[in-house]
């Protein structure tokens, strides 16, 4: 079903002493249930479209397909034409992925929880990556990167989105998404890559409009991307899981620009 | 204890085709986990810093007190020195809170989840707003918000955080606080207003560098704000809420102009 992901409404512009009716156009944001196997696994606000993308990629990149294969993905449409059915997705495994426990259990008083928490869980799950591909020069990064992400129409209509891309080396753009959330748009890209059978995704790099976070860094390691550019900047724990990764992590990405966080040293 | 919030690390520059070696500094991002009466309600991704007023601010505006005072807040450290302690947060109501039960039950086949959902459970939960105080007129709403943003040292260093600031119709800023999270930094403002038994928020505006989604709308109605102003755009669902609450909502507000979503018309 194709859902609208924009909505015009009319607002009071106040610009320059003067007041003007206007219309304008907003993203749509609604929540959506993911379940696995049964079971639901998270409510998120997205921006409808690609849900099964979304997905399918969401239990990829959280770690809850344990390896195994996505057999079916579909909505919870049962007959109802009700909208609000089109807002629960469900991924299949044929029972094959653990049963998902809460990300915490409860916390007792002998409980320790940091961000070194959080890197030695992502190391136990997840292999290192291999190095980026050495056509990914500083230079050809951020070229690729600018390239990559111009142009994004929902964007350039709400102002209110991230797009996340996953591009070749050679520049050419393999998947590309928007979405009213940053992980979304991440999650969307790693589910397309998944349902077509091309994942890890080695030879790619990804390409986000936001900052980088510790969990943006944590699914594209989960997809096996090598090299991660993002336009803004990253955080102090998103640099360290880069390291510990061996992923190539750039942040500030901008016209011939940018900084690169990981690997902490390049050779000369 | 005083934490860190900006961590510092050296990182290849790439600009102008010239490679530079230089210290960059990153905001700190550490996993929290909030407890509720012994019972784990969250686990968020933040900067560290103010931790109480984002607990108690998180069960408040997420309806978790259902209206019981807060009796305590406090770390879980129990002796040990170990920082992992100052990650977990317990709120404490003497267990007059009705216990946390999942944000959303199970979803069976004849689910229904959609944005009016949303907005119906709000409704229900959450009392409209006064009007905003007359004197908010869009000049000086525009006016305040640029000046209650101004100077945020953590986003000045990193560029890498979000603002909150609550503010009077006079102009003066009663709290502001940055955080990795935008939800945080609005749940800090609020439990900061909460423990010091300043809410409902009924004669202050809210004003938020990033973009309103509904969880912002919702949790700034949750505080009782009437008046919220965001420096990027609001999403379809959150100016829907913001028309249901009779919250004054403005978007895009920068140097001398905004775009006023709600409410839906101003009287001539």
């Amino acid at each position: 079903m194709a859902r609208s992901r924009t909505e015009t409404v009319l607002v009071t512009r106040w610009s320059g002493g003067e007041r003007t009716r206007t219309p304008d156009e907003l993203i749509v944001e609604e929540p959506m249930a993911i379940q696995l196997d049964g079971h639901l696994v998270a409510t998120t606000m997205r921006t409808p479209g690609h849900d099964y993308e979304l997905a399918a990629g969401f239990c990829l990149t959280e770690g809850l397909l344990a390896g195994e294969k996505v057999e079916s993905v579909r909505y919870c449409a049962t007959g109802s034409a009700m909208e609000s059915a089109f807002n629960v997705v469900t991924v299949e495994t044929g029972g094959r992925a653990p049963v998902p426990t809460a990300r915490l259990t409860p916390i007792t008083s002998s409980c320790g929880l940091c961000g070194s928490t959080e890197l030695d869980t992502l190391m136990e799950r997840l292999p290192p990556l291999p190095a980026a591909p050495p056509e990914l020069t500083l230079a050809r990064l951020a070229e690729l990167a600018e390239t990559a992400l111009a142009g994004q129409p929902l964007f350039d209509v709400t102002g209110a989105v991230h797009a996340a891309v996953a591009f070749t080396t050679d520049g050419e753009v393999v998947v590309s998404r928007e979405d009213v959330g940053r992980h979304n748009a991440v999650d969307k890209v790693v589910g397309r890559l998944l349902l077509d059978g091309r994942l890890p995704a080695h030879d790619l790099a990804l390409a986000v409009t936001s900052r980088a976070s510790f969990e943006i860094v944590q699914k594209a390691w989960s997809a096996g991307f090598p090299a991660v550019v993002a336009v803004s900047a990253p955080t102090a724990l998103a640099v360290a899981a880069a390291r510990r990764a061996g992923m190539t992590l750039a942040g500030f990405a901008r016209a011939g620009r940018l900084n690169l966080y990981a690997p902490e040293r390049l050779d000369p």
